[in-house]
């Protein structure tokens, strides 16, 4: 029996297991993908006081931070939770039991859903310029989306791509402007707003791009980066419904409480990371959750 | 004319620079002690990623980092913050002018406010383990106060002195277990609760404490480590006061915004860090409000 179950392994889930672990939980992280959606972060250059770092090598540091203190991590996927007088945690090495459970479940990348879309997947069509992008060297290449992500995507694609244009449906671009005056700078990339994808079209491999405007663009890869959608991998803890909002971000308090006792969710997946999706701000929600539930193991354990 | 002025330089002032540095705003940092009271936490535990780093290292790497993207930052105490179309706060070495402010202004140690406590400050009774812990090498030291400070004192005390005395006034040690657990198992540290001291008494220097209860104990120094309160050094812009919540902390809301327009604040001077007051959190409130400061620059300037 475990004081707190963690579900999920990126900068909220082990800076949850991180403050618990402190407070003396015996605390267990299971993770599906270790490091989350942070490890397809190629470069990041905005956790304080680290120049750069690279996503995987800054998750790899707090899961090495949290085993130090103590803290058990798996990778495996949680099939279902069961409620009795505790949570019941089911994965295919088992059930794993504890008096509470922290989701920091994340987000995953969100799709166009456009003719062509699905069919293409790693024939052309790629949401990870991090996993991708080395095989588009030489090569032109597009990125959807003139956000944050897309322009990060745009620059690192830049290293191996010839030609790398950006298409952004709204008019305006709307990533951080040092994104953006790097992109301007970059010879190789192209910018462009008002281009809303309709279909991606290609026999074997993606050949082209049709627009909504019609215009048509011949490209050899398409990297997606319109941004996340939540994790909703559990929806049920037992027969009660996890509350989520209409995007299906989990609702949760102040305290990162959501609407089920004994159970805190922190970082991408919840409704608190609608104000900010930064490593640093789900890091901070994971803190606060962890002390949340070492309030209530506390409190259930007297 | 910079766009952002970030009064305070600790974990919340530099994020807070480090985000607007990254949306392309021209920022200034302006603090009184870089690094502000993280420079006193003698080691650093649960920054996630970071097994241990002196809070002084931390505080000198955020600055580092927001220097290698541009931003400016200059160690002065602000007289004053006067207010036309924008902003000019008042140091010494003349006046800076901005579209916006965050005050990320941190929090001073509590004091007891019993009888011979000022008297001895310097000769005995301190507030700053890291600063004269090694003064008290193979002496016996009391802690006022069992929470996270006063138990990290105590251990980092045990390091010099020949007895550390930990006096907490409730029933209850407030700290983390993991503290906890290392207080007890150091022999040289002594944990005591229902012990709140009534005066400091000494000549020259501190003798002894006497409690509440009638108890006296002799020390040659004493560590008060009872919280913090926010620093109160910026009450007005030009004449309009800035609102703070009975205890002193500047009353934020959700995007980090105070009750005056284009002034946003972060870190532990804010309402925000009563839920936690974290190295992690207060970084995460610098960067919403330095998003927060970004957005009312833009519609400032359009």
């Amino acid at each position: 029996m475990y004081d707190l179950i963690v579900v999920g392994a990126g900068p909220a889930g082990y800076t949850s297991a991180l403050y618990a672990g402190r407070y003396d939980l015996d605390v267990l992280v299971i993770g599906q993908e270790l490091g989350g959606l942070c490890n397809e972060a190629y470069i990041v250059e905005n956790w304080p006081g680290t120049k750069e770092i690279e996503g995987q090598e800054l998750t790899r540091k707090m899961k090495e931070h949290v085993e130090d203190i103590g803290v058990e991590v798996v990778e495996n996927e949680v099939k279902k939770v069961d409620k009795n007088d505790s949570f019941l945690v089911s994965t295919e090495d088992g059930v794993f039991e504890s008096h509470s459970l922290i989701l920091a479940l994340g987000a995953d990348k969100r799709r166009l859903n456009i003719e062509g879309e699905k069919e293409l997947i790693g024939k052309g069509v790629s949401y990870c310029v991090t996993c991708d992008g080395p095989l588009y060297r030489n090569k032109k290449v597009a990125v959807i989306g003139g956000a944050d992500s897309g322009l990060k995507a745009a620059t690192l694609l830049a290293k191996y791509a010839e030609e790398v244009h950006v298409f952004e449906a709204t008019d305006e671009m709307g990533a951080e402007k040092i994104m953006l005056n790097r992109c301007r700078e970059n010879e190789k990339i192209d910018l462009n707003t008002g281009k809303a994808p309709e279909r991606f079209v290609g026999d074997e491999f993606l050949e082209k791009i049709v627009f909504e405007d019609g215009e048509e663009v011949e490209v050899e890869g398409a990297f997606v980066e319109i941004g996340s959608v939540p994790n909703r991998s559990i929806e049920y803890i037992g027969d009660q419904k996890l509350q989520r909002d209409e995007q299906g971000f989990i609702i949760v308090s102040e305290d990162m409480s959501t609407n089920i006792e004994g159970v805190f969710s922190a970082g991408d997946v919840t409704t608190a990371s609608n104000k900010m999706r930064q490593i640093v701000t789900a890091a901070a929600e994971g803190a606060v959750a962890a002390f949340s539930a070492y309030k209530y193991v506390g409190e259930k354990k007297i």
